[in-house]
């Protein structure tokens, strides 16, 4: 990433996203205004390469662009960067016909993409999905409903993972214009955060797509492969956010009165505030690492053969699960520190709180990530740290 | 407290504030009409003595109607027991005439009061207060604004602390009826939380009451003796939320499946219950034990005096401290439980996230609860458990 | 308990547990000669019931008298009251044959009884006991080994828990007399922590006692209701090892310099202070909520059947698993509190670090504890709190 | 680092430390022989710059060394590296002659050095250090009295840290060799963990050095410096011990019967375990972090006045705080999972939960950390992560 490209980043964020004017914090019909004027910045998805005309910057630079926007606010970073899920599926297991078809446009225009995962019933269980696609001449029908899906509305395309209806053991990842008839939107959340953000829950009616449109290989490992990345930036957003939180306490504190000076004075005030750097620092530290994991496997001539074998790496598994629990805390200690004042919506730790609190929940709770670490990595011993 | 007032105030949260019509997470500009339901069970203002009309309630019995209430909505709940510090204050330290003009009409109409405390510059720290008092013939004349106070626009009277504008040193706590001119509504503060409840800033202008408005004492004290009854009827309130919490998560687990059954046989998910309901038990001990600590000076001859000497009670603060804490826990646990559903409106789990947040909050954080249990109870030996 | 009762017993304290003569955090091949002064305060045994000479002290006033020797040292504590789990069974499951044989010595000398029931391979899981007992005419002859076992080698007898050779399923809890032939000491543990206390492993090769020595009832049914008991004993020792961490807090912050004055000046160290003086005070709250539970039904003139419906008690292991787990947050805190110094053995926190941590540990850790609060009293939704 | 110092490093471990004649939890008089062996691995002293004739490792290379020898134990690491602190404060900041004469001897023989800062009073405040050194002639004359210093006597030489004679605010770190006549051991203290380390009282009676045994700059600032270097690769123990936590879970697990199968079946115990791997790993991306940041700075030419400039690096202070905070809670957790034989020393976690408490007390508890990121690297905007 070029120095002018974090400066451009930083000044958007603070006209977009952090001035007076700005107010993220809505659901709205139509997706904000906000994300033309961040398209004008070039850095829409950023991180598409450059055989396909996008910037081809790395997983590790990803993570620094998308903790400068949650900064400003989360819910917008989470839209302008999930669609890396399916981008890396497609651009890792899909043809070089489906790459110029779907990546390049995205690349120019900085239009959306949309990954269709989870069911009702199939949540952390994703070998629940009872989404099929049937074969049909040369084409592909997909039939079922999806529950939590960002971007879906206005996106390009989605990437669909659906069971194969001659192999219940059979997944596939397959790609599905947005325009295709019997795409339909069953409903946006109302979600408790984010809320610049667009989840929905969609359904598939008979969708036909061309065969051809099929990524290469399990799509439930295509999927584990995509939320590497996706699951890094989730991350990287908590570090976004608490950095806010630990800004808003500084602004505060320096105008607080306390006893014969400020809350800047109280020692107890700086112990709190030394705890919040020292686990934001942690976060950042972990991000990249992990970051760089996957940059790494990315920069193999043989990425996708080496991502297949690899599956869910394991820094994105702890970086997720760490950053949710540490910016929790930072956001649970933050909320306590405005006394009344940080009860109300006059301040921004109530809307912030919410906000990191997604960390720790999309794409695979807790409890499924620390399953996941522990069976992929604790009890290979080789795997371990 | 008799086994039917129970049973009435059960019905009463089932029918207005946990079916399914119930909607108290909103503001709205007039009190609810639900405050107008709750005072046909007869219990309104249940805490009131017997000699003024009321229904003579220990605190040990307001820990359960507050818990019971707050299961159902925790901004009705502090809507409905807040009164409770200022009445207290009258009760102990105003004159017969004044208990009969101010607590007769409460205990017969169900109505309200507000204790006006806290300032802007004053928040933690009760002593910064400005809000002046000038006595002026047979007249208190009072000046100032005051930042947060409950239930103000709708009440009866305000007791409102402030200093003595003859003695920086000395504050004085004044009954004030609503009605006096210069008592002004500065707006309406939109809370995160709590959302059924009022609180507003509040403008006194030149606020003229009779000088045996006066309660006897110094103002300050008598706050922290008020405070005694409100902050452990906090505390319950979080018993009532975690309580919710638990339940709304068994009915969940009920019906997700898991594996090859439901949430309900997973070893984890009984975990994470088995520790909330451990502490739901705990901070329902502590509570009960700290409002019969309370209940036992409020029953001797001199209470007054006794409550004096006392000030704020060890009990009151710790209950408030710890169910604050743990109930934070039980709700940051419970966030984590429904996956991408509890990141949405169509669970009430983000509400009561929210609720919760309140009790380490209002009528002092937990720093300033420390720093009183440190100097008040832990540096003079003999007053250490 | 008459106050005379706790005046002797802090001056056994301060005489032989905190005296700096004293020395209980080493293993000794016999008892410490402190049991034996500790029975001239006319305490030992405070619980055995007047019908046999005791005292017939209640629980809630055990916990006082728990929380008061462990303050000197916990080690003391278990050892003197650990025998309640055994004469708890025996008083409410024995004959009165076997109450004037067994309790009545204890009662007058002041000696000890020793509870067998884990095996190396039925710690959590007591069902997996493999310890038999075959009927032989008028006689039970028992074989097993069990793992830990307190006070066995010094003990009048033994309350042991074996399968019953003839149905898998059922479970018997026998008396044996610690003279009987084939009780064998395997080994002592050399345990991290309650030094001052005798664990060991032992063998029961062909124990032969009278048929008449068998309690009544399932033998597994009446160790959860001794343990009632005794847990809520474990729990009251946390309290008294987190006040005398606080108390070495204090004591060493008076002296400490810091900055210009001492540690005590320190608003950071008042604010730990203040946070385990509230875990403290809740701590003792709940124990002796539970204790009370317990009380009231053994004051029932049916207890042995209250009990034996009731089984576990809700409070006990609520009392356990919090105190648990608060006494570990205070010692954390506590061993950070010292400097360099906190880290030698010149100061005592090393050592009540190592102490304090087997309330979550001995008769269930809190996985257990959790699971049966879970399946006992969460999932029956009367139960819950 | 050369694959093949790993290999040695680990074979060093196993057969010296972790078998099962290894015994290193207990004091002795003399340093245990398994310095001696280790010396014969060519690793002594792996920091030191080849231009003194060491093997000029990097501190990331450091990190990964201390994390395996502290996988073995944690008090030999502690021996090892902590010479580190001294040596870097003569690297730097010492002529040519002392690097000649002190540092080449400790390259060549594998010895140690010690480090004398902290006294009595002034533990976490060093500008209240007592121990003065005055000008004589062409000496230094040292006289006071150092509280914790680590390997003084079996050190080749001493860094000491005195107050100037002739000006109160200033301080001098001075090089003074173990044999100077009035350099006398108080006492060895009585550890409880790390108990292969020796850690000594010191006191100084009129130490006589040559004037050019003093290092260039103020000696406060020199110890900061030192402190980066060691303070990180004490929280690199931490990441050992941990490993170790978790490895002996997974041991103990595979053979616990638990339902029908072994613990390392239960849910509830993976959940555990990938907690554990995820702060294992969190920790260790941190550790590295602040490696790297700290060999940047020495691979810069004017290293000596880039670190001068520094003073305490700011991903030093979070690696200790950090790592000591999550070693503490993967210890916590560790210390639950083995029922009662884990109170017992019949199994090592008692020792490793005493050995990993020492990273959040050694060279300043977490208060002093966080009040130093605090006001180095929160309060100025522009070091804010």
């Amino acid at each position: 990433m070029k120095p002018e490209d974090l400066k451009t980043l930083r000044q958007f964020v603070r006209s977009e996203l952090t001035g007076d004017n700005a107010q993220v914090d809505t659901l709205t019909d139509k997706p904000l205004p906000v994300y033309d004027t961040f398209r004008e910045t070039g850095l829409a998805n950023w991180w598409l390469p450059q055989e396909v005309g996008g910037r081809g910057l790395s997983l590790e630079d990803s993570v620094e662009i998308v903790n400068e926007i949650a900064y400003g606010d989360a819910g917008v970073a989470f839209t302008l960067f999930i669609s890396v899920l399916g981008t890396t599926m497609v651009q890792l297991y899909g043809s070089e016909e489906l790459k110029a078809r779907y990546l390049e446009p995205m690349a120019a225009r900085g239009s959306f993409c949309a990954t269709l995962g989870s069911e009702r019933n199939a949540g952390s269980e994703l070998s629940k999905i009872e989404t099929v696609v049937t074969r049909d001449g040369d084409d592909l029908v997909i039939t079922g409903e999806k529950f939590f899906s960002t971007n879906t509305d206005f996106a390009d395309f989605l990437v669909v993972v659906a069971r194969a209806a001659d192999d219940p053991e059979a997944y596939h990842a397959i790609v599905v214009p947005r325009g295709t008839p019997g795409v339909e939107i069953v409903k946006r959340w109302d979600v408790i955060g984010l809320r610049a953000s667009h989840t929905y829950q969609v359904k598939l009616d008979g969708c036909r797509v061309p065969a051809d449109h099929r990524l290469e290989g399990s799509g439930l490992r295509l999927l584990e492969i995509g939320l590497n990345t996706s699951r890094i930036l989730i991350a990287a957003t908590a570090i976004g956010i608490a950095r806010r939180i630990r800004d808003h306490c500084m602004t505060y504190a320096k105008s607080k009165p306390f006893r014969d000076g400020t809350l800047l004075d109280s020692p107890v005030f700086a112990q709190k505030l030394g705890q919040m750097e020292m686990l934001i620092d942690v976060m950042k530290s972990h991000c990249l690492k992990a970051a760089r994991d996957c940059d790494q496997i990315m920069a193999k001539p043989d990425a996708a053969t080496a991502f297949a074998r690899q599956g869910t790496l394991k820094s994105a598994l702890t970086a997720k699960m760490f950053c949710g629990q540490a910016g929790w805390d930072v956001a649970s200690v933050g909320s306590e520190m405005f006394g009344g004042l940080g009860y109300t919506h006059d301040l921004p730790i109530g809307k912030l709180l919410r906000d990191i609190r997604y960390v720790s929940i999309v794409e695979g709770g807790d409890d499924v990530m620390r399953e996941l670490v522990f069976s992929r990595y604790v009890v290979p011993v080789p795997r371990r740290t």
